[in-house]
Formats: structure tokens, C-alpha cells, sequence
């Protein structure tokens, strides 16, 4: 047996895992082109410092990270945005706002590989850059809606919270940021008895704290109704107050799109990325735990890359828990085409089948050629395995009136078919 | 400016590229099918052991390698084939031979950076595993003609030869098969007095040294007379003379295919990767010093890497390369589809701006909407410069008779539509 296999956490896709996540991404690639995402494509290697710069600890420990030949520290990218941030702060700083950019490709996270997570990973992701309007956020995730509807799902609903919410408590009790963010993480985890003791040995006051635990028990009967008990529990907290207006309005145009979103409002909602500052989201379906798609909005990341003050927000959706979704739904993702296979009845005739199989090419006719050089027996046999639909047979007798002889496997029927009336013959 | 760039040698695709680039990868998807290669996906991140087992040492030097968390020794794949060998050898030992296997993505290669030359690119690639027959490496050439011809190059031509004619002399003289590696290495960079050098330390005969200085000598006036030079000169070395004979065979096929294929035979043609057995190639633009592709056979790959003894042949496309030749031909890759952007006059209007897009979307029709909170004068302005056809506008008044207005910006023209006949008044 082969002492080679492929490495810890890293996988291969046959054909029909291939195929589908092939089909996911150019659904990625459709709904990029209805909402006017142009794409671009962005390596795979980038600078360490880079992708640490704003990634929160947990995706920094987890990274691929190693020196190149020229001793630069480079890492293959945890996720999309950090290097659309990049983009935008140098070859696109100039560029009229607002514009809208889309990825689809592999990143990397040394994850404990488990059930569909592996170190090497597929996302979709979508940013548009330049509007601090309420519109954007809901573009973001109408345009998640519409991707998992593309791909066959219809059973899934949105989480949505607003970062503002949170972080406005803490900011206006002056807890330090990096406090913050290590608070957000362990909110992110639902690790609130964790989370609270760092706000006490921060120093939080007493009612802030009482604020939050009111937060994270919120439950509403409605989105609305959820909103409503947040704008209520921060009174007193400027910052927050905004936050969850601003989040109403997003919850607000959501429904008026006539979209029939399944969505939930969650006021103790975190996200593990530190760039978020005003709305996130994430979206499930109900039998996995894990979710398909998650964003929000990150107003200060592009200044921090270098660039102008930019209002950007945006969403990645990963293909590889989408295939797994799909699993669950039996969604129709491969679309046969008729396969046709080619067979010369003797090795004079070989040069006679190719430049057929290469006329049924030209006719957009997808066709495979017996490379075997096996007895006709033995090839049917073979095409009736892979589940061939229609044999060509390429025999002497038929060649001299300018036929070949096409055999339907599924109706075990042959007929003689004039070359000239081929490919018209394998398309009915 | 900003700090952050991308890594030396990396670089970003930005719109228009990333267009091109999907869509010569589209092309090469569309090849796979119609020759029934089917596709699979596998790791960026490879063992290095696989990775250099049969590499060369040229591309083992200036491979991106690194220990992983787990401190094992990875690299990224320089090439695809490393990787199908690997696959064939295990996952698919028993799956029924021949099976036709088709990748496309990136590989990582650290070459000194230059005009079209970067670290990470890109490369479509067709493996034709267990036959051992002429048909199959045809195959492999008519395939790599249709997908030249299908990203819309004319002017490109074949340069094809065989391992075995030079390798089957080196053999029958006793020449260790590393000198013979290193041999073949300076053959490829026509490096021939340091391959000769080399010869004659390893103790080749003189007879052998003028039959192999005569190959790489000769020239035909036609691919066949080629042949006929090549076999009259490796007269007595039974190996070589199997390859000319093998060479006349595959020519033959080809020329019979009726492609027309513009082909070049090479005696002292040799390719850098140490695996080839049989028959090589590459297919050039006139333009260009680089080949946009090459392959050939390799019958020992899979044996080495722990499969069955299995014959196979291949070849890999660079597609940054086939962009830069598309360049020159200056060939239509953009396809234009109609840009539409959505305005609503006032605030209040925007859920309704949002629920008509959306609509438009569940219609195929592209669509971006103002997110910037623009008067209406500044975004129609914006639109024009971003080059969208037509404009939406969503205004008060339309509205109470369940329209909109529709501006052509090319013709400055607009007229009142109603909102259920938009979606079809925008396609015409």
C-alpha cells in the first residue's frame, strides 16, 4: 500500500464532492453578478503581519504561518477580508466609493479536524465598501438569502445582533479595548460567566453588569419585539441606544424587502473577528450547530490598513458546510449530461474514431474514446458500468457508406446512424 | 499610504483580470467535459515528501515549504500530478482503469519574479490513467488543441517528442539513471555542452555521444520526415528505435484526427519534471518564449508512489499564460451584461428601491442599488462614469400608479414603466 496519503487535516474531493462544491461556487459566482459584485481573486500567501493585524487571537494561533526562501513571514490566509481590506487600502484607494467585491477560493485554519472541518476550507465572501447605510447591511444579507435559496436550501434562518449594542456598555464604563475584545470572544463562545468575571476584574460597574445580564436573556416574541427590550435595557447607554436603533432600521428594511426572512434577534450575539463594528449576522439551517455564512459590518478596518476612513460591510459564507447542508436536503446537484463513448471494432479504425469523437467535440457532444484498445464485448461492458447512456461503434461494413452503429445501453437497441447525422442522432 | 502590500512574487487579480481568469478556467472545465475527464480537488498544502519524491531537483529546490503546528514537514504543491498519482495510488486503487481525471487551481513555485512569472499561479490539468496506448496521449494533444482554440487562440503551435529516444541510448550505455536526470535537465534549458560534459564523465561510448549530438541536430521538412531522420539514426539502440516508432505512431493519430494541428517534432526535446516515460510536448504562441502547456507520458508515476505498475499521460495548461497570450490577440473575454442601478428618490422610498431590486434579481437581472444616500442627480452621475445601461428611479408620484421611471443613460432618454412589466422592459 502507498506510504503516501494527504496531510493531517487537508482533503481530496472526487468527482461528485468536486462537482458539487463546483456547482456551489459558480452559484457564489451568479449571485455575486445579481447585486453587482465584480470579483477578484487575491493570493493565497500574504504577509503575516497582515493577516494577525486585526484577526483576533484565536484565528492568529491557528494559522498556517512559516517563512518564505526570502525569509519573509508569510501565512496562507485564515479568511477573505483582511487581504479585500488590503485592496482597498492601496490598488483601490482612489477608486469612487462605494464599490462592491466578491472572492471565491481556499483558506486555512489549523483546526482540530473533526465532521466536515478540515484545515483547508472553502468560502464565498462579499464586501461592499464605501456606504455606511442601513441598505448595505441588509444587501449583505439578502444576498446570503438568495445564495442559500440558489443552491437549493430552504430550510434556514438568520441570527442577527449588532456589535454596538455590547461594546457601547463597555466602551462608555471605559473598559480598555483589548479587555473588549477578549470579553467579545467569550460572549462569542457563550462563555458568559467567563466573560463576566473579566468585566468585574475590569472593574465594570455594578449596573452595567446587572445591563448586560439583562442583555444576553433577552427573548422576544418577534424580531421587533426582541428589539424593542433591547432599546429598553440600555437607556442611559448612548452608544447602545444607537446600536439598536440602527438595527431596527436593518431589521426593518429586511422585512419590507419582501423577502420572508426567518430571522432571530440575539442582544448577547458576538462574533470571534475584531474588526465588527455595528451589525453581524450569521445564518444556520436547524439540523447543524455550526453556521453557513456570517458577516457584518467593520467601519474602521480599511483606515487601519492604511487607507481613508472607510464604512465597509460584508459576508462570508462557507461552501464546505453548505455541501454538508445540502447533504441533508438531497438537493439536486448534478446535472447529468449524456455521456457517449466511442469504440473503433479493430486498431485500423482508431484513426477513423478519433476524428469522429473530435466531429461530436465540435458539436459540443461530450465524448469518451476506448483508450483500451479491448474486444467490443469487453468495452460495452465497461461503458455500461460507468453508466454510458450511448455507444458509437466504429465498424468496417458501416464505414463504407459513411455510417457508424449507435447502440442505446439503457433500451439495449442499436441502430446504423450516417456519420453527417451523428451528433443531431445522440441528441434526441 | 499603507504598510501592508501583497507578498513579493504574490499578487492580486483585480476585476477585469479575475474575469479573464475564470474565465479560461471555465474553458478548461468545459474541455474536461466534453473529453469525459472528471474533475477533483485537491490540497494546496501537500507532504513534502510526495511533493519531491519524483519532482526534479529544479522544482525541489523552490518549493514553499514549512513544518505545520503538528511539525509536519508540507509544502504547496508546485504541480497537479503529484497529487493525481497520490489519489490514483490509494484512494482510487480499485477503481476500473482508464479513468480520465481533470484539476484546475493554483500552484506555488518560488521563481524569481517577472513579467508574467509569479510565485502562485495557476494551471488546468488532464490525466489519462491505465492506458498504455497511443490514443490516449493523442488524446491529451487534441484536447489541449481544443482548449487553445476554445479561450480563443489561433496562432499557437505543437513542439512534441519522446523521452525514450534520448533515455533509451543513456539506458543501453549503462548510465546511472540520476546522471541521466541531470542529463535530461540540462537537455530541457538546451544546456547541450554541459550535458555532453556530463556524458562523458558518466563514460558514455563515442558512437553513443555522435548518435545523440546527430538527434539533437536534426531537422525535418515535415513532422514525418522528422520521424524518419530520428529512426534512421537510433539504429542499434532497440529502445530508442521503440520510441521513434511510437513518436511515428502518435503523429500519425494526430494528423488523422483532422485537427490540422500545427506540429513540430523535436529529437532533443526534454522536459524538466523527471517522471516522463514517453512522449512529451508543449504548445507555444508564436509571441511568447514560454509554453502555454506541456505534458506527457509517465508510466512509472504510480508504481513509485505505491499503486499497481499504471501507465498514464497528462499535461498541465498554464492559464496566466494563456491570459498573457489572449492579450495579444487581443480576444473578447468580457462578456457585457447589462448594469442596472436602483434609486429611490427619498428615504422613505428605499424599502420600496429594495423590494423592486430584488424582484428584478428573482429575474436574472443584475442589479445594484444606491447605498449612499445620494441625490438623485450625484448617483445618476455616479452610474454614468460606473457605465450602467439603465437606471431605475423610484420616486413618489410613480408610485401611487405603480411605476417607476426607467432612464436609458446612453440615449438620455427615459420613460414611466410600470413595476410589473420593469423586469421585461429592462431586457429589451
Amino acid at each position: 500500500m502507498s506510504e503516501f496519503k494527504t496531510v493531517r487535516g487537508m482533503r481530496d474531493f472526487l468527482p461528485q464532492d468536486a462537482r458539487t462544491l463546483r456547482y456551489v461556487e459558480a452559484k457564489t459566482r451568479e449571485v455575486a453578478e445579481l447585486y453587482g459584485y465584480r470579483e477578484i481573486v487575491t493570493p493565497v500567501v500574504e504577509s503575516y503581519e497582515l493577516l494577525t493585524a486585526k484577526a483576533g487571537d484565536e484565528i492568529r494561533s491557528r494559522m498556517f504561518t512559516f517563512k518564505d526562501l526570502g525569509k519573509r513571514q508569510v501565512a496562507l490566509r485564515p479568511e477573505f477580508t483582511a487581504s479585500i481590506a488590503r485592496i482597498v487600502a492601496t490598488t483601490l484607494r482612489n477608486e469612487p466609493k462605494p464599490f462592491r467585491l466578491f472572492c471565491a477560493g481556499s483558506v486555512y485554519r489549523y483546526d482540530e479536524p473533526q465532521k466536515g472541518r478540515y484545515r483547508e476550507f472553502w468560502q464565498s465572501d462579499y464586501e461592499i465598501v464605501g456606504s455606511n447605510s442601513a441598505e448595505a447591511d441588509v444587501e449583505i444579507i439578502l444576498l446570503t438569502h438568495r445564495l442559500m435559496r440558489a443552491v437549493g436550501l430552504w430550510r434556514f434562518a438568520f441570527k442577527i445582533g449588532h456589535i454596538g449594542v455590547l461594546r457601547g456598555i463597555l466602551s462608555q464604563e471605559g473598559l480598555d479595548e483589548k479587555v473588549q475584545n477578549s470579553v467579545m470572544q467569550l460572549m462569542d463562545k457563550k462563555r458568559y460567566e467567563d466573560a463576566f468575571d473579566l468585566l468585574t476584574d475590569g472593574g465594570i460597574s455594578k449596573r452595567a453588569a446587572d445591563v448586560l445580564r439583562s442583555l444576553i436573556e433577552i427573548k422576544g416574541n418577534s424580531p421587533f419585539e426582541t428589539v424593542e427590550k433591547i432599546e429598553a435595557c440600555v437607556k442611559g447607554y448612548e452608544k447602545s441606544a444607537e446600536a439598536a436603533a440602527n438595527l431596527r432600521k436593518i431589521l426593518r428594511l429586511v422585512v419590507d424587502s419582501g423577502c420572508n426572512i426567518d430571522i432571530t434577534v440575539d442582544a448577547g450575539f458576538a462574533r470571534g473577528l475584531e474588526y465588527y463594528t455595528g451589525l453581524i449576522f450569521e445564518v444556520y439551517v436547524p439540523e447543524m450547530g455550526t453556521a453557513l455564512g456570517g458577516g457584518g459590518r467593520y467601519d474602521r478596518l480599511i483606515e487601519l490598513f492604511g487607507g481613508e476612513p472607510t464604512p465597509a460591510t460584508g459576508v462570508a459564507h462557507g461552501l464546505d458546510r453548505i455541501m454538508l447542508a445540502l447533504q441533508g436536503e438531497r438537493a439536486d446537484t448534478q446535472t447529468l449530461k449524456r455521456a457517449v463513448t466511442i469504440i473503433p471494432l479493430k486498431e485500423e479504425l482508431r484513426s477513423e474514431a478519433l476524428r469522429i469523437s473530435e466531429m461530436l467535440r465540435n458539436a459540443g457532444t461530450p465524448v469518451e474514446i476506448e483508450v483500451m484498445g479491448r474486444k467490443i464485448a469487453k468495452a460495452l461492458e465497461d461503458a455500461d458500468r460507468r453508466g454510458v447512456s450511448h455507444v458509437v461503434i466504429v465498424g468496417e461494413r458501416e464505414l463504407k457508406e459513411n455510417a457508424v452503429v449507435v447502440r442505446n445501453l439503457a433500451k439495449r437497441e442499436q441502430v446504423v446512424v450516417k456519420i453527417e447525422k451523428l451528433a443531431k442522432a445522440l441528441m434526441d
